[in-house]
């Protein structure tokens, strides 16, 4: 357990709203509450808000500045901790958790699940198992408080690794410019407020008002790709530039205004986009070969998406997914038509002198 | 000195053109060639192109490519060395330099400069220097023998350490996506034929033809930022991923198609703005609201960049400028008018009610 020493200025009291932090702890919640109405456009005023809480430096540090903000705000605050049973110190975490959730008075829901079991039964690893679990448990949870938002307290030491992540495994823009602050459309409603704010700065706020938090052990272990490229690569970068995180926040600034940008250029392009064969759509030859290449492969993803919304479709598919619409691209240039393409989640294209159909597959011809 | 052993399979003998080399080294040369004249859409078929050849693996490689593809395109080739004097094999290199280009009959251009003398009468760092001195040597042989293109070696290794500089730097989309394949504007109009091509590509080349190269020892050494990317970042990310260089490859053909559809869409917004103040570009605020913010912050520097090439000012100013621009946006989305923001370049722009004026700095007025 860290930061539960005496010497700390002040201590939190969370009755007392901003006035129980010191002022740059009320500086911090107010640019966190302007982050979150103004760049996210997310008006979280009297709405119900689901934290997961892992007791972690990060979870604790979001706790702490919502109920700072709660008297301004006015929004209702729970917390939901996943025990997964994994590290020796897992009953700990919980513990720890509840005690903090009961001096802050804060309603919390806990679910203890023994992940390691888990992962033999279904035959997945624990990271994936336990992601699994964690997902559920939330869905879960966000039902039975009737959760506008689940916030998650992702920082922006987190946004740089996972821009570097999304580099690695070869991420097209503006989903390179790393996740998102917030995602009402999927089916948890996500929230990120700290995504602009360092973990430094976190730590030192929990810090200075001697509230303690969890270490997790595996953090600094170099097992699976986060961690290896948080304790090896981000160093590095932060040595080239110490003002890295400055450059990743740009970054996903941008990336957020290109994505409006596309959203907005797909959204009135889909109005040329004609229904063929009751539930596929058809893309005509005429219109697409005028598009820019840029153009016609995001509408290309685009229509997908809107094909695997309206049925609610798994995996977006990725890198495979990519290929073959760049393979599907260039046969429409090349006029090599009557050919098929496959796509993850049941999905595929018909190429035809005419144009292209999208559609789910239809059993009976695969 | 490297490959001078003869255990190769077959020697290059570049009269032969594309049958000096073996099948691998001819199917490579032809993806050369179809990676400028498609993807690049560079026709060099009877051009004039002087190589910046240093020795090293990767310009040898670049030049045994071109005398194969000679007889198939029937281009001109030209040699251009300078001889930097900062290491002390820098003489050795210039020799072997001179020997090839005898062997394989290539016109040489050499040059000798001493660039530690040259960086302290200028009062630059030797790395800057000596970038200055090979650019203007550059410049200077690719007038004498009329160039049409100046040849680099940059590879698909180079390519994915730039992406990774730019995003340390933080560089915005699409310049992200690494150096240009061709940049016919410049000054000095250079193409880059090796940019999809690995390194190990092109060892495997010369070795398997027993074709020399000359080892640069400062490239092993943690000297400037450069190196320290390649030698200790690189590694890391190649670790978790194995085929990386796709990703980068395949994120700088993304950024390609986004710059060609920027610049078109961007020069269609210039029709709306108009002439101001004789030199200057207004424009108007009533058009300017209506646009994304990533429109309106792209055309912004499409602007500004016109201003720049018209007038031939140097450098586009990076990081700070883009934080002006920035300030610029907010400033008109606010309404705060009257107001002057200074870039680069001697450049600025001035917030009026009615739009932005953009424009050169009048001396009369700073």
């Amino acid at each position: 357990m860290n930061g539960a020493n005496n010497t700390h200025e002040k201590s939190f009291r969370p009755e007392e709203g901003l006035r129980g932090l010191d002022r740059n702890g009320a500086l911090l919640a107010l640019r966190v509450r302007s982050f979150v109405k103004e760049e996210l456009g997310v008006d979280w005023q009297g709405k119900r808000l689901l934290l997961a809480f892992s007791g972690g430096l990060d979870s604790t540090a979001l706790l702490c500045l919502l109920l700072a903000l709660r008297p301004l705000e006015r929004f209702h605050v729970f917390a939901a901790h996943l025990d997964h049973g994994l590290r020796p110190e897992s009953g700990q975490d919980a513990a720890h958790v509840r005690r903090l959730c009961a001096a802050w008075g804060v309603p919390l829901h806990e679910h203890k699940e023994n992940i390691r079991i888990w992962a033999k039964q279904e035959g997945t690893g624990e990271e994936e198992a336990g992601r699994t679990a964690r997902r559920m448990f939330l869905r879960e949870t966000a039902k039975a408080v009737q959760a506008d938002w689940v916030l998650l307290a992702h920082h922006a030491d987190d946004l740089a690794e996972d821009i570097l992540m999304r580099l690695i495994r070869g991420t097209g823009w503006p989903a390179l410019g790393g996740m998102r602050g917030c995602d009402p459309t999927s089916a948890l409603p996500l929230l990120r407020p700290l995504l602009m704010e360092e973990k430094s700065t976190l730590r030192s706020l929990l810090e200075r008002h001697g509230i303690p938090w969890r270490e997790d052990a595996t953090n600094s272990e170099r097992i699976g790709r986060r961690n290896r490229i948080r304790l090896d690569v981000m160093p590095l970068l932060k040595a080239e530039n110490p003002s890295f995180l400055d450059s990743a926040r740009r970054l996903w600034r941008s990336a957020r205004q290109d994505e409006l940008f596309w959203l907005a250029h797909l959204e009135e392009l889909f109005e040329k986009a004609e229904p063929a064969d009751g539930d596929g759509i058809l893309l005509r030859r005429e219109f697409l070969q005028n598009l820019p290449e840029s153009v016609r492969l995001r509408w290309y993803l685009h229509v997908l998406d809107s094909l695997r919304n309206s049925q609610n479709v798994g995996s977006r598919g990725g890198q495979n997914r990519h290929s073959v619409l760049l393979a599907l691209d260039r046969a429409l240039r090349e006029k090599r038509h009557d050919r098929r393409f496959q796509f993850g989640g049941g999905l595929e294209a018909e190429l035809f002198p005419g144009g292209i159909v999208f559609r789910r597959v239809r059993p009976d011809r695969t």
